[in-house]
């Protein structure tokens, strides 16, 4: 199925699939990274994937499975086993709430305690699971799934092949407020929507807020971890990855291709431009221009030089002690 | 409506509202801040809200419309729209369960799968989305807003005029174990409640934590982005901003009119003084007495001297090179 | 009942329990921390719970209560009165869902709107409250309690004695993508699990990943604060707590009785000794092999280390201008 030579016994039942080092004896597992090879000889693992090309210096206990690309074939693998075990009932639950002039496609699934508001399109092959709720006007498009808690507030647009993972919320209100003389806020409405384009997976307890006017836009392929705060009227590219607990200011927009590490922030109004790299915990605080830099810290610097600061940031006192020195020295010798 | 001067076409018509980089021909966009001018020129809108004062240096393409406040008048013909926008459909959904002794006031909303435990008082003129929940014995005062699947733990009280956004969490236990000698923790009770004083907006997925014992409180018109952290006994001051993904410890006290940038922490058992401004991922691990001040940095320090640590911290590598060129010389010198 | 001995009027009534700073003239308080002394002379309490070793030096306004730990006798008051206020219902809600094969023990309790999937266990004395969904074939132990609006996806393990609450997100799928030649991503499936332990206390509005395969993992009595991120993979050891706002990458791995302070973060594949404290804010950038150590600073030092080096940060104005002064000197003696 998978092309693979076998070096071992053909015949080795695989009931479980795990990496190298927690695999037991009736598992499949994998060997891409070279970093991990020393596991591959320690594995207990029934049979691993590896590659053509792979050599090794010692005996492996295992059975190998030789393929192009062990990784891609774990993957594949893995997604065989996932089709085997996706729900696939559709129709609507005899509980969920359907408003009038709702539109669910017939292959659609609809579960439990779903609410469906006025004028809201589910596309063919949508899954929109138990407790999940979809606004008034609000499209989600064929083949996406929408988990339990999820709430899509009104006039939001959730594209093709989509996933909303549980308890996230698209289209709740961007923090808008003016200042009043008397020290109060005043409420800025907030008349926008969030749309998602094709493709979009959002993890669990994440928030997308609306527009003021206008979008909050994540384009096509984008990929958002859990607990990650995107505000109001942020664009976010192609295919753009951001990690979980990270918070991205009102009107910022990411390019094409950006990677962002977990609990970094992003000030408001800036842009980032395509395939920029951004470290975890980092403070981004003005605009990239040039595209596929990497960047770390808080505010930030280009990659190399923020480990380098870091590096004397932890010589601080030894540094210190230097500059104590050479004044006692220049003293000592009545030069200050 | 507006009061305002018209320079340009009386008769344009206006469908769609944006700011001033993204207006397409139809809309109206304001320009308020200097920083934004040169878009003024650039704008494709169809009309700009102004100031009296404003004194184009160039041609503007659009027709601009004069008023005294352009932020202000924005903000206005917004609250306009939303008006006309705004849901206002009153009374019980037939899914929603209302357990004994709950009062919903008669022009109240309570929509599918909405719950309201037993004694819950639900107030003139207040919203129950969809999916919300409301524990035992818990008031939500006039003209509030509980969002889908935001959840009210029993007890606790919403004043007049809140808006708890969707996911939100009030009232779950404060994190307090008690160490015990064998290294396992012992649960402390937390007995106390959350109370909302009037005019207070809780983003989406924020928790404030019930107290141990009393009231952790937010009070008139305190302003919660999402996925905020507020723990057991905190207490935030009247129209203090919290911005998205701030955590505040333990019985920390907030004063009046606070602003707090996203991502920035405070230690527990604190107070912070009236006016007191935070910038983003800052770490506030001290009392602050003297009102008004502004602070940075983890730990923080003065906004201008973080300012001023952060710049030489980009530095430390000329530093240190520098430092090891006084040595060479002194050692040259056979001083040292 | 506390076999406390009593200094002051023993016919002193007692309605509310609060901290010796807000006690009103009805409460009991305690002392148990030093650093809080002043407090109990300057209380409005009735009464105080203090140690027998404690030794007035003013006079104390309340009733003194003298019992052996005042710190675990105000707790198992609070848990008296707890017992006292909890809710025993038992039986399932006439609007529960609950599907095909799933078990529900006698004494269980599933409220409103809440959902059980096919084939799901609910032990005896569990509590699923309201608006709660356990997906097909999870199983939750005997006596845990599952809060409004939590997901527990499906094939999950709630072991006994757990509190998982409202909104948390258990077995979302792991955030795993495979980068493609053009640019986009290919998501990898997530078919393992999440396994929460005996005793195991879940925040709000947090998220544990469920494993690509096999399971992430909390062992017994570990206490994970609100909108916590635990990733794929991840093991925490037993009696590790976990406060607020902190992130744990994938197949990072904690060991007993770790201690981590709000919005720290943890990078993958690592490992962390038994007993380690790390502050709040960290980022935790390497495996912690000695156990028992504390650390601080993103990227971590050992506690002492950083706070030294914090120190220096905030004296790197006046470290460049000695250093500034060092270099006029020496060029004015022509040393340079």
């Amino acid at each position: 199925m998978l092309g693979a030579t076998i070096e071992g016994d053909p015949s080795t039942m695989i009931d479980d699939l795990a990496g190298l080092d927690v695999a037991g004896p009736s598992a499949l597992s994998f060997f891409a990274n070279p970093k991990y090879e020393q596991l591959v000889y320690r594995t207990h693992a029934a049979a691993v994937l590896v590659s053509h090309a792979f050599s090794p210096k010692q005996s492996v206990p295992a059975s190998l499975l030789r393929v192009e690309d062990p990784y891609l074939a774990f993957t594949q693998i893995l997604e065989m086993v996932a089709a085997q075990m996706a729900e696939t009932g559709t129709g609507v639950h005899a509980s969920a709430v359907i408003e009038t002039n709702a539109v669910v496609a017939e292959d659609a699934f609809v579960g439990a305690f779903a609410y469906v508001g006025p004028g809201a399109i589910i596309g063919p092959g949508a899954r929109i699971y138990p407790h999940a709720y979809i606004g008034k006007g609000v499209v989600v498009g064929d083949n996406s799934h929408i988990f339990p808690h999820a709430t899509i507030y009104h006039g939001c647009k959730i594209g093709k092949s989509c996933i909303v993972h549980a308890g996230t919320v698209v289209g709740a209100d961007g923090f808008g407020f003016a200042p009043q003389a008397d020290g109060s806020y005043r409420k800025i409405p907030q008349l926008g929507i969030v749309e998602l384009a094709d493709g979009v997976e959002l993890g669990a307890n994440s928030c997308i807020d609306r527009a003021t006017t206008g979008k909050t836009y994540l384009k096509a392929g984008a990929k958002v971890d859990n607990l990650v705060q995107i505000a109001h009227n942020v664009e976010i590219g192609e295919h753009s990855v951001i990690a979980a607990q990270t918070g991205i200011s009102g009107s910022t927009v990411l390019g094409k291709g950006v990677m962002v590490g977990g609990q970094a922030g992003f000030v408001g109004h800036i842009s980032i431009a395509d395939g920029t790299k951004v470290d975890a915990q980092s403070g981004v605080n003005k605009t990239i221009k040039e595209p596929g830099q990497a960047f770390r810290g808080s505010p930030i610097q280009p990659h190399r030089n923020q480990l380098k600061s870091e590096l004397m940031f932890r010589k601080l006192v030894e540094m210190e002690e230097r500059i104590r020195f050479l004044e006692s020295v220049l003293q000592e010798k009545d030069l200050t």
